[in-house]
């Protein structure tokens, strides 16, 4: 197999995700592993980082390594800190240089993201966000980035103005794992017009949350819910309740969302739903595009 | 020690509750079992039971055991069918009654309570609230019960009109116990002022409630977010997007709470501040109220 000209890494809490690249910025190949920052300590990031690309580094020369996401937190290989909003997406001008005990790597981590007020952090999306710039020049709007943590961020003159965090994601996970709706809801299953209906139940001011989610237990014990439907209902509960506090951000907004197939789409029909139009960007071309503008940024003065 | 005339329990789905009493309604001895439905066959129901009374019971003939909440579910001790608003509490009359091996019990289990539309059961709740209406004869209003699921019922006439449930105590232990909030919120430590504010904030029908609690995370990160602080801030966004939802149930009411003490003197304050009094009762003592009525309503014609 063709030897990197260099490695771009996504490395979140729970996996990390290695490319080796060309230098014109095409992969050669993908990996995956589950060494997320949380199983390792400080001293376990570069084996596991050479336990998915030592075979296929060169002898001569260090090989560059730029590594966005929790990889730069304070617990994470080495702490990349925080650049404040308003700000461009940081570039390997703003990264954090790790000394590595393996001469043929070179490892750079490109810093998150901070906002004072309302206080909010993210590592890893600012650059998905630098990517979505790459994929859309001069995009102007705000970028919704689902997940367990949902991103909104207002992006304009290629700088993140503002952003706010949404948990939907992980309250969603631990609803439908962990609470008594676990007996309820079948993650495998979908209904798209309970979907539709949770969603405005959702973003309704006068719809008692809590209990809408309960009565998904109530339904299924009384009435016979489906656990696809409940699954559907109550993603759209939390995706409306995410939608009606994100408004100022997308209302009247060009949107662009960058996540998972389907719940990329799911966020499309929500918004659809409320008049907005949205364009879905594929998350891993969108963090790819990121880390090698990243690489390039070495290169060539910034504009 | 004394034996008793019958056997009060409220038998719920982490835990039980039982208590030796005499027939004048006053309790010889209370006792705590961790047995609770979850981890029980049907036919582990008994053996847990006589863990705790089975010294105490008489030779002569057999002892009345009145039981109440989860065991009385589909998949608990037997099911005892739910009875539908409106009604009055449920009692003896419609009590289910259960086989022992041993010839020393008679035990019978209080019905819960559905509701058809919107769908809503209680199983334990409905005994509260009869206990109440003993505690207080005439009571003519909303009894909400906080917990894990709390809830919010309508009473009036002696009968329970309507009620919702809504899952904020389930919410809060998953955000504090297994989120990433887990890192930020010290369930120990407390601050009114904070609290306070956040109810405030949870019923604004603005708040971005997911980025709100989020930015407990952030806030530690950034600022220092005193972890009693956070956990106030919690408590108190859930409980106040529980108050906005449930404000048709106590706008202009007459309020009793029933439930542990911090909990409902954490709803007092919330409800207090929207300019809503409250009587708060004694959750044990509410229970074993409502036990009581039921075992009394078998040699008593109902009025």
């Amino acid at each position: 197999m063709q030897t990197p000209d260099w490695i771009a890494v996504d490395w979140g809490t729970s996996n990390l995700r290695v490319w080796l690249m060309r230098e014109d910025g095409t992969p050669i190949a993908a990996r995956t592993g589950d060494r997320g920052m949380n199983s390792l300590t400080r001293d376990g990031f570069e084996p596991a980082l050479l336990e998915l690309v030592s075979d296929d580094l060169p002898s001569t020369g260090p090989v560059p390594v730029i590594v966005c996401g929790m990889a730069g937190s304070r617990q994470g290989w080495a702490e990349a800190p925080y650049r404040a909003v308003p700000c461009p997406p940081p570039g390997l001008a703003e990264a954090t240089a790790v000394q590595t005990a393996d001469p043929r790597l070179s490892v750079r981590i490109l810093p998150g993201i901070k906002q004072d007020k309302p206080a909010d952090v993210m590592r890893g999306e600012e650059t998905q966000i630098a990517g979505a710039l790459q994929l859309r020049p001069g995009f102007d709007g705000v970028i919704c980035l689902p997940g367990t943590h949902t991103k909104w961020a207002h992006v304009s003159a290629g700088e993140v103005v503002s952003f706010r965090t949404f948990m939907t994601g992980e309250i969603f996970a631990l609803l439908a794992k962990s609470s008594v709706l676990r007996h309820s809801v079948d993650t495998d299953g979908w209904d798209d017009a309970a979907f539709a209906d949770a969603v405005s139940d959702g973003m309704s001011r006068s719809t008692p949350l809590s209990a809408d989610l309960f009565s998904l237990r109530a339904e299924a014990l009384l009435h016979d819910l489906s656990p696809a439907r409940a699954h559907a209902r109550l993603s759209g509960l939390l995706i409306g309740l995410e939608l009606a506090g994100a408004r100022p951000y997308w209302l009247g907004q060009e949107i662009a969302i960058c996540g998972s197939g389907g719940l990329s789409r799911a966020y499309a029909a929500a918004l659809k739903a409320q008049g907005a139009e949205t364009h879905i960007l594929d998350a891993e071309e969108t963090t790819l595009a990121g880390l090698t503008a990243a690489y390039r940024s070495q290169k060539e003065p910034s504009t």
